[in-house]
């Protein structure tokens, strides 16, 4: 394959390739710190005022924990994926980009949420922002797979699939469901996040391998 | 064990591992940074009115003081148990990134408490944000080596426990006595900071250790 | 050369190469990530006003989507040309930093850019940004190759160049283009980065190759 | 020396080592890039009043200018320090984080410089800033050195508490012109950093040096 050949070895430009991975790194780390930023009390408030104004941040927090268990995950897929490439080439790259393009969005969807998290724009753009980081992600990972500069056993390129397209159809149902009752989307995810999603991926795609 | 099986060992992850500590040193840089964005001084001032805005700014200053210290002294704590580290595994980092989840909060928390500095809710939100850190972190240390990830004599692991404690009880104390006089809990803390706490702390870990 | 005898090499003297260019990663990925701060949806808003709010941000979806697009190349290109360095001064060090220090202005340029996109003036400030990041980045090149410390052969050279003026060409042209609509601008740019410019440069620099 | 004892050698701790220099590099680079966000244009301005209120931002130009610089020398000078530090004990780690927590007000001073630049009360919040960075800095120096942390040549060593000593000075002489004139202050610091202050501390510093 062309590609394969003008491809930069991981083990021949070290540096280069970990520039690429420690530019991520910043950008995730600035990504989700910034989320911070969306939670603000008003100033100027009388003593008594300052629990219920904490009180109607409640969904600014929720949006904040979301947000930050969101892109923790995506770190974690992002950091084992990189540890399975062994060259890189300036597709990947801007793959790369393109993929933190969409996940540099998270923290301006986390405030639309955390504003306006029981109405259905705020489900629609926050669900599209994560489909998004998770398609491009998935695209990057087949293609650096299939232009041998990453490597991975069929098994976790299986999983690493039905993984992507679980959380895409998950994120495209609770659009649906938003639009009968905005307010149940985030639970779905939340749920998505915090309970046995590997329990299920692992069959599916135990499942699907099976002849 | 079951999980040392799964473990990743460092040195033959260097890589991986190194992207783990990367990723937190980054959070941290950047939270103790975001801090200095609490301090604003208002617009279109009469020059004779400039030291009085600063001067208002008194209380966004200790704060700024007192979280910058705070923070420092994690990343300290969090660079000693890293460096202590010998295997990694999912759960090492899932701990890593709820102790991550808090510890940037503090901006906000700060941003609080150098509003409503005098007032219990602002001590309320600031003590259970620090003593939220300071127990998952606990939590997350005795974990790593409680599953053989991460190697401490009983002297460093008991110190380690007793700070913890001391800690936690010093925030606890002050939201009760800021149900009386909220002004004087962040005193209570910077004194925590800046005085002979080490000995203290040696002291007693010491004394609990003697038969 | 005088220089040469000062300048120190890059093998010698790796951890200072590295923290010069982690601290231009650190500001690259800082300023690619604060463009996320210019996006913002008013508060308060009824249910209905919230797809008119996120449609009034459509010109300020575009500013962060070309000056990501921007600032990607620009890292990519900072990262190749330090990938060719071989020993640093503190000259190059200090063109490092006026490179940076006007790289780090792009976020600013962008939110005029996002809010007055279709007017004279903020189409000339994004533009001099550019173009001014474009010179100093050339700048730094040229002076590096021609003082030994960065090995590029003839044909790279002769790219980088023609890339560099082409670019500011078509930032100047667009200022021209402005005086007529200022509309229009931001999609040259735009065809800039995602049309054939590779193809165009590299047909330009052969031909000013040849005999 | 007692405290040599405890202290832990660089080539033997390079993990930690480079942690407390990524950190540091980390702050830096975020305090540099924060210094745009003090840049805003207005809403919702007409066309007409767009290059005016550009205008107005000149002395938030020449703020973000003057920091931009102080801050890249300050890194070029913790940077050449840390190069020639060969141990690192609690101590320089505490010095080191007090250095950074004057560091990182420095986006707040310039904020202040940059909106209330011809007045003296910014002037001396500016002054007061960089005096104590440099001080802090000066100290860390010292203490390392004489506690064999680092190690530093005579000249070396006299450079650098004579630097400290004339950029202290022009500070504190900046605070007595600004008690006449505030608006010439920031052209005096311009001054230091753009004119041959190298020259003059050289000489000044060898002539000391002679018997």
């Amino acid at each position: 394959m062309a590609r394969e050949r003008t491809a930069r070895k991981r083990e021949e430009h070290e540096v280069e390739f970990s520039r690429i991975v420690a530019f991520s790194d910043g950008v995730f780390s600035i990504a989700i710190t910034l989320l911070v930023l969306e939670l603000k009390l008003p100033q100027h408030l009388q003593s008594g005022e300052i629990w219920h104004a904490l009180g109607e941040q409640r969904e600014q927090f929720l949006a904040y924990a979301i947000s930050f268990a969101v892109i923790a995950r995506f770190w974690l897929v992002h950091h084992s994926f990189f540890s399975e490439v062994k060259a890189f080439d300036s597709r990947l790259i801007g793959l790369n980009m393109l993929y933190l393009g969409f996940l540099v969005l998270i923290p301006f969807s986390s405030q639309v949420l955390g504003e306006y998290g029981g109405h259905l724009p705020a489900v629609v753009v926050y669900s599209a922002n994560l489909t998004a980081v998770v398609l491009v992600g998935q695209w990057m990972a087949w293609d650096a797979r299939h232009a041998g500069l990453a490597k991975a056993d069929a098994q976790t390129e299986r999983e690493s699939l039905v993984r992507s397209a679980f959380i895409s159809g998950v994120f495209l149902l609770s659009i649906v469901v938003a639009l009968f009752d905005a307010s149940i989307a985030p639970y779905m995810w939340l749920a998505l996040f915090f309970e046995g999603r590997g329990h299920v991926i692992e069959r599916i795609s135990r499942r699907s391998s099976s002849p």
